[in-house]
């Protein structure tokens, strides 16, 4: 079983470990993540924005520029969708060497209700032209990184950014944005790791050449090393996590249990395709067995999923792992890579069954 | 300067970290902090409850025993407060050697307004009799800690819990308490470290004997081992934090901004006195300059704090640091404590002031 490095955490890790945070995984017994238990990674720093003066704009190679107040945002048509989104570096903190960045374990995903605007028909609007390759979205988040002072930004292709699931959302479950999830306005593309999901937009550009900033040509990417140019990160491999049984060890967090029968639940994803199964293995993925599927909670998001088990008396590794109708499965070891992207290898929680424990 | 030891990180710890989480210090720009942005620290289980069935016991050594549903304590009178709680670990991850719990670095803190029901009307109506010493808080969440099954459990001397500010606190920032911060109902003791506020409350009991619970008697104490009783902690010392003005570098989390005038601001409490001054160095505490105060957000939550500065070309380490009106102020050096609490030294923050830097 792998265990991520312990011997030699920087500063600058702890740093980015105590201002972002994973969602604390029996959070996984809700359809819908509670605000404040939904992961969250800010890249820079949370901008302080003033909806009152805030405007998008939308131009670049387009004919019709557009400057748009939330209000203008918000009188266009509106939909809903809950999307599970997870963090391309979920699992960094298991590669061994462990690339330098947000030392995430298992935990950052979670799932909201997004409420906002399709992008499409804002982008037909502008009148994206002939020759525009990509549309760049541009956050009000600044920082410095690799040597470069830069605002986040991203790009999608044409195709992708007319998707119509794809949107710009001005609430999270029913509310307005939370300022770290992006108020007044993020981008939202189900099925794609966080990066994607541009916060506190203030540009939309169509582009007429391929966008090579930072956050798009040399972080996001599964590569070797600095010269291996590597595969652009996109959609978020298959993956389930299992809600933790019975109670905590405070200091280990491993958990306790009384032997006897219990149901086990978690929750699965991919953004490649619907998860087609989940299987449970209890000898560390020598033999699995299968769980039994609820439907997902919509077409982005994840599906719960439930196991009766019998515990009996002892020391139990629990490995879950989620297959997609693409046939993505995941690793039980982690495949390394130089950013510590994309590690979706199978979770392990140890259990204890002891007579006499008593559940929460 | 202090640094945190950075070559010794455990599993434990990270599994803390990932779940847990600071404030990003940007947040000291509310008054009252954003749901999701306040710390949190989950001492065992975020609980599943269901509130229709949850019942509060109000038992033990008094003459009228009550059971109460959640209507049935919203219907009490009700009461908002705002209220300034930080974590008893805030600064544990500056200590050397550092304690093994949650690694904090400044960020454990946050301003809420909690609705509730006082408590000590409620105390009455239950007629704690003569005998009764303390009042004991029991919660949901369960786990093992130092050898021991135990629920989260807290006690206040009968004279603390009669405070007029001690409250059942049923809602957050004016909506449903969050699963996280002890939906249904959890209590609230401005002034106090978050220790003393349990969550998912399910029993307060009178009792007859001073509590000596592991989380009263053992952990949250200021000891130098494990034979020194050490000292109880009860209220928040004073503390001082500023915004990180400018831009981050994404690897140091180290600001950047252009020479020039440039406004400081930051938040300042203590739970002993109100703030009498707060203080800003730029050589280390070599010399202090004085911050200009609003008032406080409430008598129990911090006060804004202002300092115009001019950065002039090159590197700054800005201290601040915050004196209550009982005369306690902020160390500049940690004092060590073998459980890692109460380190309320003075935050520093690195600045390069470099020609051109564009601000966020």
């Amino acid at each position: 079983m792998a265990r991520p490095i312990t011997d030699d955490i920087t500063l600058q890790e702890l740093q980015k470990a105590t201002r972002n945070h994973g969602m604390p995984l029996e959070g996984l017994r809700y359809d819908i993540t509670p605000v404040g238990m939904h992961y969250l990674l800010t890249h820079f720093d949370v901008p302080f924005v003033n909806a009152d003066s805030w405007r998008l704009e939308v131009g670049g190679h387009v004919a019709n520029p557009l400057v748009l107040s939330l209000d203008d945002i918000r009188a266009r048509p509106q939909v809903t969708l809950p999307v599970t989104m997870e963090c391309a570096g979920n699992g960094r903190a298991w590669l061994n060497p462990r690339p330098r960045s947000q030392p995430w374990l298992n935990e950052a995903v979670g799932t909201a209700e997004w409420t906002g605007t399709p992008l499409a028909p804002l982008l037909e609007e502008a009148q994206v032209q002939s020759g525009a390759l990509e549309v760049l979205f541009t956050g009000l988040d600044r920082g410095r990184q690799a040597d470069a002072e830069q605002w986040y930004q991203r790009s999608l292709s044409l195709e992708q950014a007319d998707r119509p699931e794809v949107i710009l959302a001005y609430a999270m479950n029913g509310l307005p944005l939370p300022p770290q999830h992006g108020y007044p306005l993020r981008l939202v593309v189900p099925g794609w790791y966080g990066m994607t999901n541009v916060k506190w937009l203030k540009a939309i550009t169509a582009v007429t050449e391929v966008f090579s900033g930072f956050q798009q040509k040399v972080f996001y990417r599964i590569a070797q090393d600095d010269d291996d140019p590597g595969i652009q990160l996109s959609r978020m491999f298959p993956r389930s996590l299992l809600v933790p049984p019975g109670i905590p060890e405070f200091e280990t967090r491993d958990r306790l249990l009384p032997p006897g029968p219990i149901s086990l639940e978690g929750r699965a994803w991919s953004g490649w395709s619907p998860i087609a199964h989940v299987e449970v293995s209890f000898d560390g993925g020598g033999s699995w067995a299968a769980a039994t599927l609820d439907p997902p909670v919509g077409i982005h998001a994840w599906r719960r999923w439930q196991f009766e088990w019998t515990a009996v008396e002892g020391e139990h590794v629990i490995t879950s792992r989620a297959t997609d109708e693409a046939g993505n499965t995941q690793p039980l070891e982690p495949r390394w890579n130089a950013k510590g992207v994309a590690n979706n290898m199978a979770q392990t929680v140890v259990v204890r069954a002891r007579p006499g424990v008593i559940l929460g």
